[in-house]
């Protein structure tokens, strides 16, 4: 039996659908209380969220996702990797530190970490949610539309909302495929682990309840390194105009 | 009144020392499982987690970290950014795609938000957590430790473990200067509210419980950028040895 205190999280479900019920700017901000309780490297809380208010600003970002989910009800979040904050600061240290790939790693570590830790504090109370790679579909743009300036970039968004379907958990792959010890040890039986997962995620887009096709784990793994949007190629130029991974 | 389902996120703590009393097992598959269930970049699941058990092995992680509690009680995990699993596939893309900025970003995504639900479940029944960012003091070594072959990389280690000491959650920044509206926004209270929050850093750890020090978050920002250990500096080189941001 599976502890029930990890039911939730267990079968954790991404929400794209919401109702037109606003979650309360009060809840909003207590969200954001928690995220910034998120563990954090060396105590510099080295992120920043910018919550998008403004409609037409918002269907420029979900013209950039790609997704016309991204324009419809539930609150958007972008969290950002901020040295900029620190470069801005009296007492700053000087900007190339900032810049380093230490920096951009410290950065994206406490913006990802403070990501999901929302993430589990919505589901917590009843919100759904959706994480949003989508909006690095041309990060360029939505640096400028964000005015984030150098030492920033925009990790990940979340929207959270009150939820509006019902979705089905997908299954993941055999746990020993991804969890090792001691060392990095693909199991032997990999490749027919592998071949045999095919077929559990061909049965699950198979049979779902909605938007049901043939698919396995395979070929959206190909699918993802051939068909990436173009200007997803450009994200370590914009990284570096952006000032980090300069060393 | 702070919504008490969150009572637990809002009062987060990291613990660094642990009883000897072991993590079961099958306690720790179910927390993997909990970080299996995270949401995961095109469903591509694109991390590995290893398992420390080799006390030898361990004591030389303490000493990349720095930090002698890593050796010492509780479980330790170290959460890896994995596209080589995709590379070893019969269907696998080429393996210059893999080497993206874009997935590597996928990647420590999909690892670091891994890594804090796998923290948000340990809490949720009952253990103590510590993440640890030091395990990158020496990347290549840590990488030549576990074998992490091309196109893998250690983001971060996590130890959960039953708590054997209390401590106090450390004051946040005032969020009006991380939470902004529509765009990056540092409010004109900047300055100000920087210098206010130095003094709430400098009484927290004058009066905390142990290991009372001067200490203000300017000061803990500047050093943090002047005295990182020296191999954290070939991060970059690392990250490109691993075969990663090629392009």
């Amino acid at each position: 039996m599976f502890d029930e205190r990890l039911t939730r999280q267990r079968q954790h479900k991404t929400i794209r659908h919401f109702t037109d019920r606003q979650v309360p700017d009060m809840v909003m901000a207590r969200l954001i209380t928690v995220a910034q309780h998120t563990a954090t490297s060396h105590y510099l809380q080295s992120f920043s969220v910018i919550s998008i208010t403004d409609q037409h600003l918002r269907e420029q970002i979900a013209q950039i996702s790609g997704q016309t989910y991204v324009a419809g009800n539930g609150h958007l979040l972008l969290f950002v990797i901020d040295q900029h904050r620190a470069a801005m600061l009296a007492t700053a240290p000087d900007m190339a530190e900032l810049g380093s790939a230490d920096k951009f790693l410290q950065g994206a570590s406490d913006a990802l970490l403070a990501a999901q830790n929302t993430v589990n504090a919505a589901e917590n109370i009843g919100l759904g949610t959706v994480l949003l790679g989508s909006v690095l579909n041309d990060a360029k743009r939505l640096i400028a539309l964000l005015h984030l300036p150098t030492l920033t970039f925009p990790i990940i968004g979340l929207i959270v909302g009150y939820p509006d379907q019902e979705t089905q958990a997908k299954p993941r792959m055999p746990q020993r495929c991804l969890y090792f010890e001691n060392g990095y040890t693909l199991p032997q039986t990999f490749q027919a682990d592998m071949q045999a997962y095919d077929g559990v995620v061909r049965d699950y887009y198979a049979t779902r309840g909605t938007n049901r096709r043939e698919e396995t784990f395979s070929h959206l793994l190909t699918r993802s390194a051939t068909t990436s949007p173009a200007k997803r190629r450009e994200l370590l130029t914009t990284l570096h105009a952006q000032g980090f991974l300069t060393t």
